[in-house]
């Protein structure tokens, strides 16, 4: 089984499941890997994937911190479109997928690499969002997905896998790990498995990570004033920031608050219904604020028709499709309603509320008090322009009324 | 100025406004006026509004208890929609209109009256939703909008007015009076003006009158249990009750939680942004169920095709296109959706804070464990199957990058 | 290679291919097979699949004429909807394939059969249709698709396994085939392959069979009257007839005139571009008459809604969605349109065109004649009116133009 | 009644209506008129309109050729779209009038004006274009629309007033003129009013000004080759040319051909049904040529994405929001796409029928013969890939198929 795979990229966490896949690679295509890891705000260290990775022979490996470009040129465009998918989902794992895609086949083309291969599994949306992405960027590059492949489908195969290749695992994390499958990076943390499988059950108390309760949270309230530059945080509290320390900044302060749990039962692209916890305190307040700062300065049509194109583009970025023309035009649309999107807007965080305190713009408010007054206007809108708006709307319901007589 | 209007439908609260209106009609059109007075939810008596007809003279007094009709044949279809406009209104005025309008139709046919009036202003929505109403249902009734028309644009000319005419002002009341000008009914209370015309200004806590704030609100949760039939929450905590009981209850606990406050500028259908705040406890908790319980039992695209009709949905209704053929169109697609929607919602109220903590549904889950599961699924899915998903989904995208090199 | 199926319902045409489909399924599978054949207006004589399975000691055999179920209750509902694909595709083959999908599954059921096959190839989008309606209706049914499991991808090939295994080929209709993968039924014709696989090459005369071409048609119009009642059409020139005679007179006539070529590259669900012609006489004309009937009677609205639907709906169709709560629903919506779709259209065929010269509806026209005149209208429309519904739309572009200074 | 207007700009055409409304301005507004006539290809000489207004004594007289910037900056961005309202009008008169607003708004800024003013009927959507644009564009101009002001509603005082203030009317042109109300640019020419405004009539044949009947057309077929650099044609038959001269050569050689009529009843924005009839040769042959050019160059689901917002962009030029954010929103999306569509499209022409003949594209075809083709495709596309697609796309209406049991 080669199919003339000579060597592999393969996205390399240095934990347990992909150090198999780092030897099954080897032994079952027998190719050289390269291993490629990644900070995207997961909150572990990467460096100690490099011993790992050296320790079993591995020349060629890439570590990167990939927290800005991840912030900048992915969260951030994602959150111009206030994307929820089905209401609920702030597209955590969704938005990660694509980068470690993308640098993947740039590896692949720098070392000279045929094939790509991941940790995921054959029943989620990440092996999707990975191989979409690989294809879309390099179209005949080869994808291994082992775990739709190989056979250590139990936990207990894949540790005795282990054993008799001679892969150290680190059991003491190991034993102390957490029963949930979990994924994190600068977005947020997610849960599945175990006791969430039944949605009836509420999650435990100590199966979240980032925030406290918002039982657990301060008695007194905090406030921020988030700084909007074309629909991108810029400054927090006046302090300039790169996108990285914007998120990271609020994920602390809003996991400190309680802010941006969730437990949702979501649709997966591959067919079938999935419980999920999530932690996003910083996406939590950036949806917010985006929304009060463009309820400030965007003109209601183009707002309307965003919030109908949102489903939409939040359904392509679930679904893996963030290398593709439909999404780059949807963004087109976005980015070009975003110039206006300038100001500050006041939020309160408080055991888990994130409430708007105040949003203004210099230059670009289209809120005008001498309009929208209940004192008189001087003359800025008359009211008898109405009676001529509500008659010409109202001609055709009242034509249909004298048919239906 | 007769146009030939002989008898005139008036929407009366038995407050100074419409009782000014109510002798203006009278006076300008030399006309009889009907008086028609509504229980809709706003926690106001509305007998008192008899006595007040009486005392100007009005023979014909409709006074009427709509709370059932309004929650059943309007709040509860809404929320099957997942409505909200702009992202965060509830539509609680909206909803509440082609209600009115239609009664006040009802009695023009009843009372053989040509025209209706009411007494909202040229600036808000409120008058495209009334008159458009009654256009749709009546296509030749009159309209007499009197701030449209009279010169009576500041407090104090309507004060003077009311004296030289006889019209007994409730003192006691109006000194007491809030100075923002508020809404409320069974889904909501609202508040525009005065220190909120400037977006910056947080609301005073004083202003709010439904509930009481996180801060204040009690330390233990409380914990609900949402039954639902086709869409519609028919029991709480297992006792069965009726539409506008489901809403009075989850209202009244909503608002002991904190829960329901919002904060907004929202674009008016008549061109300009406005400021408003609201209560909507009942509102807030009901949308979070309800997206809990389809969550569980919608088939995936039917949801999605959901979310993206949604806000046209609520735009039809904000705009005032209740009684249109678009939005009768939209709710046929939506109901056919609901016969599914059965189950029960799990709802954590704690501080402002709505937290879905279960939901379950004996004959409808679309939620299968045994595929989900992150353990052996005993062949109900066959991993293999995602390779050719996405070799297939990826095919145009291959295609397209083989061209661009 | 058993997979514990004893019995098959096969989609059976007679011919060359799933003769031998029928014979490989027997001796691959050790399984009996059901034969199941309908009539769906292809033009061709369904009787002598039923000695061709007898011949080959087929005992369950199913011959059926649905050529009125298909139009009724797949093709017309499809018309309401005035769903074309891409902008040019009438659906003729997407359509055909659910009422097949449906019978296999029912025909199954009766027979006690656990498996359906058809001759579909693996590469269209057929292959999807079948087997989407037939999990959609029977979910545990398998589903065996020769085309993607054997190795007689050639023509040659197969005609060695009909010679091997004794099965009878009408060589003289082989010997004339038309170069041109085929597909017919009450609504269209569809041609593939050969020549056409090059996109720039135009179509040969002698490819198409159910019209003349435009030069051919006679140089005198034809014209029609349609009558409408809900959007369907039920008579022509005053005579009432059932939805299959409606189509089949209007292919005939339509064909005669040269009307309803089409000739595209189309996106197939499965991922690559192909090219195809169709002649859809009666589509062509149906699609064109009822959007005049529309345009007569229903609601503005109504009608741009639909619009922005169509495509969507469309593309259900295409992909083979039509056993779905997606296309359930927007079905729901747009039958609840229909309601008012009554009246006559004209229209005049005149090679290759069909031009509207008509169109009245008695009890559901909203075209007033009174409000739209050039002359004087009695009042019916105020023009000042317009002012005000001007002034109010223009109200959030002065203000963002004013921003803009 | 001067509302402190000083200087008004007026389109002006020369004619009669115009005329008088350039009198009645200047009498009943006591100011000062500028005239702006432009050349947008309505096929009629600009020029005398010269003499005319300095026969009235007016002093700033601009008259312009707007032809290449009208097909350049509007047209082609607009059928870039494939832009149809109400699934047949290609509108013509639409896309006019937004460069028609921005240069009287331009005129005005230049000559100091403080109001523009037009001939355009309080019925119809001329105003609401024109009007929209220009408050977009100068947010506090005044605009005059005499006909919804005076009292010169019919032919007869409009004649009367003529005579009485000296305003000479070319008695010979009026004599002779068409009963129908019409309107043309490069475009198209509409008809409105008279026979048409009963839609049971057929139009009469000598209505027809810019192309010969279906029947009358030339007996032998015409080929053209369109040469398409994103999304625009910039040569025909291999010969570059400018956009207005694409245009003019295509209205000349369609016309030949019967190529464009249309004739329907179309929802008018001010709220009521109108019948109207188009001749539309160029935008007729350009929109079926467009989509041929996009079919083989254009991802598929960009192509859909564009299907479903055309609609909503057809509905925005045709309500008279060219210049309004949501436009230029949509716009960015559909520019976005075209950067691909580049090729050479090979139209037909006989007799009224636009047939597509052949389409290619050296540089961006993403039609790829070896994988469509029906013979072996060498290992191109893996049939088997097609079970796991059908098999994960089924799964969701599998688990509902088993809930419903």
């Amino acid at each position: 089984m080669s199919d003339g795979i000579n060597k592999v990229v393969l996205a390399y966490s240095g934990g347990l499941d992909t150090s198999v896949i780092l030897k099954w690679l080897e032994d079952t295509y027998n190719c050289e890997v390269v291993t490629f890891t990644a900070d995207i705000g997961q909150g572990e260290e990467v460096e100690p994937a490099r011993a790992k990775a050296e320790a079993m022979g591995i020349k060629e490996i890439y570590i990167e911190d990939l927290r800005e470009e991840f912030a900048r040129d992915y969260v951030f465009p994602m959150f111009r479109a206030n994307a929820i998918y089905e209401g609920e989902y702030l597209l955590g794992t969704s938005i990660a997928r694509p980068l470690i895609a993308k640098r993947l086949i740039e590896i692949a083309r720098e070392t000279g690499a045929d094939a790509i291969s991941h940790g995921a599994t054959g029943k989620g949306n990440d092996q999707v969002r990975f191989e979409l992405g690989a294809y879309a960027l390099m179209p005949d590059v080869k994808v291994i997905a082992p775990w739709r492949e190989w056979d250590l489908l139990s936990r207990e195969k894949l540790m005795n896998y282990a054993a008799e290749h001679g892969i150290e695992v680190d059991f003491a994390k190991q034993s102390g790990k957490s029963p949930y499958s979990m994924d994190a990076n600068l977005l947020h943390i997610s849960y599945e498995g175990d006791l969430l499988e039944d949605p009836w059950n509420e999650p435990e108390e100590e199966m979240w990570r980032w925030s406290v309760s918002p039982e657990a949270a301060p008695d007194e309230p905090t406030y921020l004033e988030l700084t909007y530059e074309k629909g991108d945080i810029v400054a927090i509290n006046g302090e300039a920031m790169s996108a990285a320390t914007v998120m990271e900044t609020l994920n602390r302060i809003g996991g400190e608050n309680g802010v941006g749990r969730d437990d949702i039962v979501e649709n997966r692209y591959v067919g079938m219904k999935s419980r999920g916890c999530y932690e996003t305190p910083a996406g939590t307040i950036m949806l917010k604020a985006h929304r009060a700062m463009e309820s400030l300065t965007l003109d209601r049509e183009a707002a309307h028709l965003k919030d109908e194109m949102m489903p939409r583009y939040a359904k392509m970025v679930y679904n893996g499709y963030w290398w593709s023309p439909e999404r780059e035009m949807l963004q087109a649309a976005i980015d070009q309603t975003q110039q206006v999107v300038n100001g500050v807007v006041r939020v309160k965080l408080y055991k888990g509320n994130v409430i708007v305190a105040g949003r203004k713009s210099e230059s670009d408010s289209l809120f005008d008090e001498s309009i929208a007054t209940f004192e008189d206007d001087a003359g800025a809108y008359d009211q008898k322009d109405a009676a001529g708006f509500i008659k010409l709307n109202a001609l055709r319901l009242r034509v249909a009324a004298k048919r239906r007589k």
